[in-house]
């Protein structure tokens, strides 16, 4: 095939699983916004002609010949395409490479064990969700076989996720947190705690309503292409550069949470915001990584918003929305109990100094299930195990324990790492932004423009263009070091509990 | 090909336009509820593709061959495959034979004269639209010509619109009406008019939805399959029966506008979500045509809604909401109110009594348009001429005139009798639901549930396996009369009014 013809073809077929892809999506947001509950039905069969139509058309010859032709001729396709066919080309290989019926067979394990997940997870009962653990290892790691036949199966779980990573990479990068990280919450485990009881009381969700406006505007996010709503679980989405949305949940007992999930889901949506809307069609749209995507989520939720600088300017704000409830309070108090550190069971209500051990947990376990050192029949012991080691704590019951996460009922081994790894890379990529910029006073001054351009110019704008292994050498000019996020963490929380 | 080959084909093919239909209408959902406002470019790239999916598939050989191997074997098909065969037939038939390049014309045209009417009616330019007027019927009526050679443009045109319709049974129709309403509209004119002034002071928006709550309850629209939510202009909507949308607009000094929108919406809702589900994913769901679906909205609007039995129902859920709008007036006064007849400018803003008068102006001028006996440039000096015959009020610009709906620069012609035939169609069935049930009673005791069941058994359960036509004689017993009707407003409006 002609290269310029291959262009265009891949463009139309590119455009066309746009279409396809928009459609799911926007089907989705209804169904998590706005749909009554008894309304699967229809949605289902919906979603099941418009995504075999996707799969048609992502196994058809036609766009295989078209991506091949475009990565064999790298020079004359130039970067953009050849990067596009890189990144589909991998995609493609893997589709075509695994059986149909192992597909269909996958695709029913999946559905069943999330709704196992669901009903166990209810009532703590890890029994009858425990062997899908078992089946769902071996499904995947069959698959891993099949697609990445020259690598540990574990190591293509954790490529599948983050492209260029493996089990020395992460072992090398949980090791350096260990090292640090269990020492360090332990003293912060032994200093006092500071009162957070009046955070705890009632802020009546209209009002946080209106603080999460307050959020959007200091944080840039430009009305004209990005919209709030309301979700069980708060995520980020969008079709192109030019429509992405966030969502939140608010509990009218715990403003903190909405806060910072507004200001995390707000990162995500500036990075995919800023992408170089020429792209908009193509699949090097949006973030490039798992863990490139975190590190900008975590880069404005911790960096920024968990900073003195910005807490002290959101403070005046949040008291004249909520007078009564942060009465006698000052702008210190905000600032400690924003930035309160204390192991606990759940993942997702962790504070930025314990948040990465949850993770490592799930990485050594994870491992260990791929390397068959481990079934489900021992991985409560193990889980309650490590979480004794690595936090401190005890777990009570399996609901708080291994069965928390979602991920491995569906399937997701390999995915938990790139939480860590992201916000590793972003201690990194601010410290290099440190030197360019007058990083305190930008975020004093409520100024994220020059932060955010920054960003973009570095980053954001190439989409999936640029590698998730480059990015850090590329914007820092040196490897990926996870000193700058232990560095980090030891002198906030040195200095916050007066270590 | 064999019948039950073609059944199952025909099953396949109408699922697969369902998935299309569905998507684009999520699509369409969101852009008008939660989208923010710069998104319309990917919008139009994924509906530009769903919609040309969508047309290959109607235009497609097979289809065409299913279709009229059911229609060619009635008897073997049975009466439902028989009767989405006759529907499809048709809208195939028409798409085919348009040229293609007709038919692209046409869409640029209609984009252009949507466009172009916007700006006019925002400036009340009519000089700018007015020549669209010509354009529009002219293409209109060419492809009439071409798809129904046999007939007569306009009555192809309102055949279009309601299947089985004609200028000879509108002119009936309207004659009847004209007859009795413009010299009873002209006696209301001449009597007094109730004091509204306090419906039109401040009524806070989030005590409105609260009202809406109340509304959905009290029309029995199961919160499981139907959602409210806020548009700009209400409508209602949904892909199956088990999900139906409706949309209200609230205007704070002007409550009562959302609550008979909430009530109109939730009618046609109503209507919708009783069709046997079984008609989900073929073209047998939903209602069976427009007049027969606005003779639902209407019923439930003002049979029952603007009735004294649910006025003085309302009435006292109304007054605690609003204690202090509503201080020293009284449930005779709501009545009085809600029923206000006074002719007006505005067709969407009209009361029941002289509603059809504003649909009149608008068939009479349509059907001049089409005969050739009317150009655009004097349609402005015939429209004004009509208000003043009929309302007997005086048009002052043209956006409160001949620019005011947007059907016309959608090449919509023959669709605003529909509205009126729905509302004396309704006022028949009526009648003979009286026979069955104590209406009156139930109404006062917002026992609804009855008056469901009546209107599921006879209409609502059969989708559009009843034709529009069959609709009154199956359920009255007789033919369609406009007598119902003309006699429901004598009798209301004199008591009202005490002519």
């Amino acid at each position: 095939m002609e290269i310029n013809k291959a262009k265009e073809q891949l463009d139309r077929l590119e455009r066309e699983l746009f279409a396809y892809r928009y459609a799911m999506s926007s089907i989705g947001l209804d169904a998590r916004t706005a749909a009554p509950p008894e309304t699967q039905e229809g949605r289902g069969v919906a979603l099941g002609i418009l995504s075999a139509r996707n799969h048609e058309l992502m196994t058809s010859e036609g766009l295989w010949t078209t991506v091949n032709t475009l990565y064999d001729n790298r020079d004359e396709a130039g970067p953009e395409y050849f990067r596009r066919s890189e990144i589909l080309r991998k995609e493609l290989s893997d589709m075509r490479a695994i059986p149909a019926e192992e597909y269909a067979g996958l695709t029913k394990l999946l559905s069943e064990s999330q709704y196992v997940w669901h009903k166990a997870k209810n009532s703590s009962d890890y029994a009858s969700f425990g062997p899908y653990i078992d089946k769902l290892v071996a499904a995947r790691k069959h698959i891993y076989e099949i697609t990445r036949p020259d690598m540990d199966p574990f190591d293509a779980a954790l490529d599948a996720f983050e492209e260029g990573t493996s089990r020395e990479y992460y072992d090398r990068f949980f090791d350096e947190l260990r090292a640090t990280l269990v020492p360090l919450i332990a003293k912060v485990n032994a200093a006092g705690q500071p009162d957070d009881s009046w955070l705890k009381v009632s802020y009546p969700v209209e009002q946080q309503r209106k603080l999460s406006q307050i959020l959007m505007d200091a944080f840039c996010l430009d009305r004209n292409h990005c919209a709030i709503t309301e979700t069980e679980h708060p995520f980020t989405g969008g079709p192109t550069s030019q429509d992405v949305r966030i969502t939140t949940h608010y509990y009218e007992f715990l403003p903190i949470a909405s806060v910072y999930s507004v200001i995390h889901e707000g990162g995500h949506a500036n990075y995919e915001l800023h992408v170089d809307p020429a792209y908009d069609y193509n699949c090097l749209k949006g973030g490039t990584s798992m863990a490139v995507h975190e590190s900008q989520s975590r880069f404005w939720e911790n960096y920024v918003g968990r900073s003195r600088e910005f807490t002290d300017w959101l403070w005046p704000r949040f008291r004249e929305l909520f007078p009564e409830q942060t009465a006698g309070r000052n702008a210190d108090d905000f600032y400690r109990c924003i930035n309160k550190a204390q192991p606990g069971l759940i993942r997702t209500e962790a504070d930025e100094l314990t948040y990465p051990m949850h993770i490592m947990v799930r990485y050594d376990l994870e491992k260990k299930l791929f390397a068959g050192e481990l079934t489900s029949k021992d991985l409560p012991d193990a889980w309650n195990g490590l979480y004794k080691d690595y936090l401190g704590v005890d777990v009570p019951d399996h609901a708080r324990g291994v069965l928390q996460d979602i991920h491995w009922s569906s399937g997701s081994f390999g995915y938990f790492p790139t939480y860590a790894l992201g916000t590793a890379y972003s201690a990194q990529i601010l410290d290099t932004m440190k030197k360019d910029l007058d990083f305190s006073a930008l975020v004093a001054a409520d100024d994220m423009k020059p932060i955010l351009a920054w960003l973009t110019d570095k980053l954001y704008h190439f989409g999936s263009l640029i590698k998730p292994g480059d990015v850090v050498p590329s914007i820092c000019g040196a490897e990926f070091s996870a000193k700058f996020f232990t560095d980090y963490l030891t002198d906030k929380f040195s200095r916050l509990y007066s270590l």
